[in-house]
């Protein structure tokens, strides 16, 4: 029971925590760059591997199929870094825009500001006096005060700037090493039908072992997301097959 | 001021909204599926319009870019709208197991959740007697206290389930859309030359336009949004250019 008493007793009001059920993991905190190259990776499969696999099909030798396949991972890779770049460049702004204008409407409009609190803390379950001093002492820091509404009103966490860049890079050059996969066989033999053979098993293997490595990052059952990662790459390439043959024709 | 006696004269105990800020209009809650178009559309032009570029000055005659670039164009669709529909159902299937952990642990370890429920509110500076009648009353309702869970501890929202197949359609279908735009001159010339010209106009006129349209559906300043669009998708077509340059050489 959290009573008055106990609260009192520690330096910070906050009482020790009780115990909790025995398995604490619930949240993969993996590493982040780990993250991005695996889910890069797995991501920047399938594309190549479908475009490949339709001009094998449809019209191509193989010295063409490496030219389309590397322009579509280069420019895949570009885009996607690029756009992962822009994206959380915007992100920060985003949310430093919306904190500097919080924190101007808490000066501006504080019983307004103070009313959001207490709607937030109202739909929960607080009423009363209870909640009107639970509104007090969140007021009464304005950095407190800011961070609650930017958490709960807007939904906004501040964004890693660190991150940025790194994220960025990982996530391209996740998409080059995923990209090159299916690509290889078309270099190194001179014939197409070998070629897509060796591609098809080499894709096979690493949509599902980069499925599973993606689903294990992201929190699914590892052979769902293997199997969800291949069915993806083969639904890919026999829709541009399809469509490939139908146009070349 | 919000005080014990306005709170108490209200039916459900929150007092009328203090006046704000006249702008209002914060957030914008456009319609999903357009966003969903407008994103997809942006999104899917840059890789076919590079691809184009890129074997226009490598290799290849306009059948077989336009080939390479509808098979490209039918990957990317099929891998980005059923990667859409298997991540929001997996998202759906994560918070339902979540919140079923959630109620679960609220009674078997309630002392430990209702710390839990003190701990994200001292954060924000409730303190004492306040927050334990705080956390009390929160935990008397339990649909209330696991919601306060989800969404302040996990941060979690609940997904909305009629979006999961309506997102991935709108997704594949402006990805067809978008990656067609920069395919069209292919289709219509005979010679590459006049295709690529003409491809680089309208596509550099649709990147403009869609980087413009997203950015204001994702609340970037437009302007800033077209030319990040532009510049992506220049520097994705140059990057497969130099790219199929050197690898058909």
């Amino acid at each position: 029971m959290i009573d008055a008493t106990s609260l009192e007793l520690t330096r910070d009001g906050l009482p020790p925590m009780p115990p909790g059920p025995p398995h604490e993991e619930r949240h993969l905190t993996r590493n982040a760059t780990t993250r991005d190259l695996v889910i890069g990776t797995a991501d920047g499969l399938t594309v190549p591997f479908a475009l490949a696999a339709a001009l094998s099909g449809a019209v191509a030798a193989n010295p063409l199929i490496v030219s389309a396949g590397v322009a579509v991972v280069a420019a895949g890779s570009v885009a996607m870094g690029l756009g992962t770049y822009l994206a959380s460049r915007s992100d920060a702004e985003h949310y430093a825009a919306e904190r500097a204008r919080e924190e101007e409407e808490s000066r501006l409009y504080p019983e307004r500001e103070k009313w959001e609190v207490a709607a937030i803390l109202h739909r929960y379950g607080v009423r009363g006096e209870v909640l009107r001093q639970a509104v007090e002492s969140i007021a009464a820091d304005r950095k407190k005060w800011v961070d609650f509404m930017m958490r709960f009103e807007l939904d906004l966490s501040e964004p890693d700037p660190n991150r940025t860049a790194a994220s960025a890079a990982a996530t391209a050059g996740a998409h080059v090493a995923g990209g090159l996969i299916p690509l290889l066989p078309y270099m190194l033999f001179g014939a197409t039908a070998p070629a897509l053979t060796v591609s098809c098993a080499l894709a096979g293997a690493a949509l599902l072992g980069f499925g599973w490595l993606k689903a294990r990052a992201t929190g699914l059952p590892p052979m769902r997301g293997a199997l969800q990662s291949l069915g993806t790459g083969v639904a890919a390439a026999v829709a541009a097959y399809l469509v490939a043959s139908l146009v070349g024709r």
